[in-house]
């Protein structure tokens, strides 16, 4: 391999793709960046076995080659070079010299022989979404996923999805977090209605997802998805993201959201998160047991919390209540993630009774009106 | 105890104390906070029995008291605390009842008495010194200081009295930093010139510079500094903070600084760090050598690494050279603290041979002169 290629590219494609190589030692040819001359471009490659990624950018090629290179030694160097137009690659045996102005550099690289396959788009992307909305409902999501879970299934995120639009789920079994994302017409293609007449959901794990808001980062284009033998493809700005899915199937969640709360409170979100915040300090560091009385004669929410080693605490809120007053236990950082992942002005906390769920939601702070397009549910603590 | 005070005063003493409180379990009161009303103020206090730390805020004191409250509680406690005129205090046995507007909370403390004792400052203060130039002072010392070493004068840092200014030193035998700090007149007492006469220097622990660096911030004040039965007192806008010395006899270290250097190479700081940086990956990660290779002649300075697992790396950059040519091997990441820690445009390497201390210095960058106030050398690496 013998090349030619701008700095400016060559580290972008180094950073995009360095974070999925792996991390353990256990096979080291998984921390390498593969890169490959394929038709006139020079393609990066990296995988965990997880999740793949590739990227290509335009190189003047003199001799085609392929070589993989350890990612952290290849990045490491290339972010400390300064800004020059070109970087010049040639591989001699198992070793990379890449030189860029005054700076040369021989890395020793593993057979390219050895690098394992990322499996590849065989059709096309089915839809594609604003790569931004997207990234923000990973974000309100995500974080309700059960990590270490023995329950594969609840380690991913449930993506549904319908006509008009995708439905993204996750849940710990103590919470559940629900966001549904509209299509644009022109969003969805032809092999999409045909997909969805033979699959309505698949599971995504939740690395896959975090990965891909980091590969999103910024970037205001468009994200396209397809799915594929057991394989979710995205593309956004010329990077591919693949990933295995998850076996098995999500558990039935929809049954265990409320229809309707008889009690609704609804008050400034960020003096509710404050005095949770508050209660947090003083509540027992396991269970993190708050208590919430909303008292609708006299509008006032008062959060309570108590521990045998350091005391308790008490604060007292005005809020706007409506429905029978109700008295329920919940986990503080439950509740804390929840009004932390809201955004609007005011939030509306919905009770049925001191066993069932509770809702968060957010309200139009222009008209009032709760919003339902971002469901977020607590169980309560049993006393 | 009984009393009201401004929860901004508040806030501001339980975050100038907390920060030297224990860490460890052994014994649970030096993670307390001791509060204690004090000729109509509020004092707090907090040790870890190497550091102490006092402040003041006024209060309106309706029942003398002290007690001690845990420093982690009260803090999370009263930072997640909406802006309020007032915070309410009072005790009732070992618990601190604290009020502000709606919020209130009770917390457990211990008792008062256990509270070990901070020394006093019982004479005057020697000498001030302008704050932020204090700081900076540390910040270009601090790090070569030798954390757990042996031999504890070496964990300090040794501060040597002259008439008119103070020289901070620290090393941990691979290299070396010295800083000059020059007093106004009017910033040293006549007890100081006494002092002098009978003390020439003492070594002040690297966690006391490190804390007092923090506790000066960005305050533009000047600090006072007294020493006394083997204790260092400072004190800064209104925050005392004591330290016990550390005993024993400092190196004598002002043998190995090198009276004068026979080659000097000056090249752009900014350019040798990136090349010393980029080196540092190719480095031995144990021993960090990197091979300098200075070329009177050719007027370049090469720098190489290499490694039997990642591969090599050379960089020429051109630099301005007097003297003869030299080759000598160095610890990259001792280089990269120098550079880092010199703030000129252009930077001075300073050789004398390969067995030598190199001495790295700045320049200023009007007059091309070599700066004297700050000395930084490092010990080769024999070959």
């Amino acid at each position: 391999m013998k090349l030619i290629c701008t700095q400016a590219n060559f580290r972008k494609a180094v950073f995009n793709t360095e974070r999925v190589t792996g991390k353990q030692n256990t096979l080291p040819i998984l921390k390498n960046i593969m890169l490959e001359t394929e038709k006139g471009q020079l393609k990066f490659s990296a995988t965990n076995l997880e999740i793949g990624v590739i990227t290509k950018i335009g190189a003047k090629i003199e001799k085609k080659g392929k070589i993989t290179i350890p990612a952290r030694l290849l990045s490491d160097f290339v972010n400390n070079l300064p800004n020059e137009d070109k970087v010049l690659l040639e591989t001699k045996n198992q070793t990379l010299n890449i030189t860029s102005g005054n700076y040369n550099a021989q890395i020793k690289g593993l057979d390219a022989g050895d690098f394992p396959i990322i499996p590849k788009l065989k059709s096309n992307y089915l839809f594609s979404l604003a790569a931004q909305k997207f990234k923000e409902a990973i974000s309100r999501i995500l974080f309700c996923v059960a990590i270490n879970e023995n329950r594969p299934e609840f380690s991913g995120v449930n993506v549904n999805f319908l006509e008009d639009r995708i439905i993204l789920a996750a849940t710990d079994s103590f919470r559940l977090a629900e966001i549904s994302l509209k299509f644009n017409r022109d969003d969805i293609s032809d092999s999409y209605r045909e997909f969805i007449t033979k699959e309505n959901s698949v599971i995504v794990p939740y690395n896959t997802f975090s990965e891909l808001a980091r590969a999103i980062g910024n970037k205001t284009k468009e994200i396209n998805v397809a799915i594929e033998e057991n394989q979710i493809f995205f593309e956004i700005d010329g990077v591919q993201v693949v990933s295995r899915l998850i076996n098995g199937k999500y558990p039935d969640y929809k049954q265990i959201i409320p229809q309707k709360f008889s009690t609704r409170a609804v008050l400034a979100r960020e003096d509710f998160l404050r005095a949770v915040k508050i209660s947090n300090v003083f509540a027992d560091s396991k269970s993190g047991e708050i208590n919430f009385k909303l008292d609708s004669k006299k509008s006032s929410l008062i959060i309570q919390a108590q521990s045998h080693e350091s005391g308790e605490n008490k604060t007292k809120l005005k809020a706007d209540i409506v429905g029978p007053s109700q008295e329920i236990v919940l986990n503080s950082r439950y509740i804390i993630d929840g009004a932390n992942i809201i955004s609007s002005f005011n939030i509306a906390i919905l009770v049925n009774n001191e066993s069932s769920p509770v809702g968060l939601k957010a309200i139009n702070d222009k008209s009032g009106e709760i919003l339902e397009d971002y469901v977020y549910i607590v169980m309560p603590i049993k006393k």
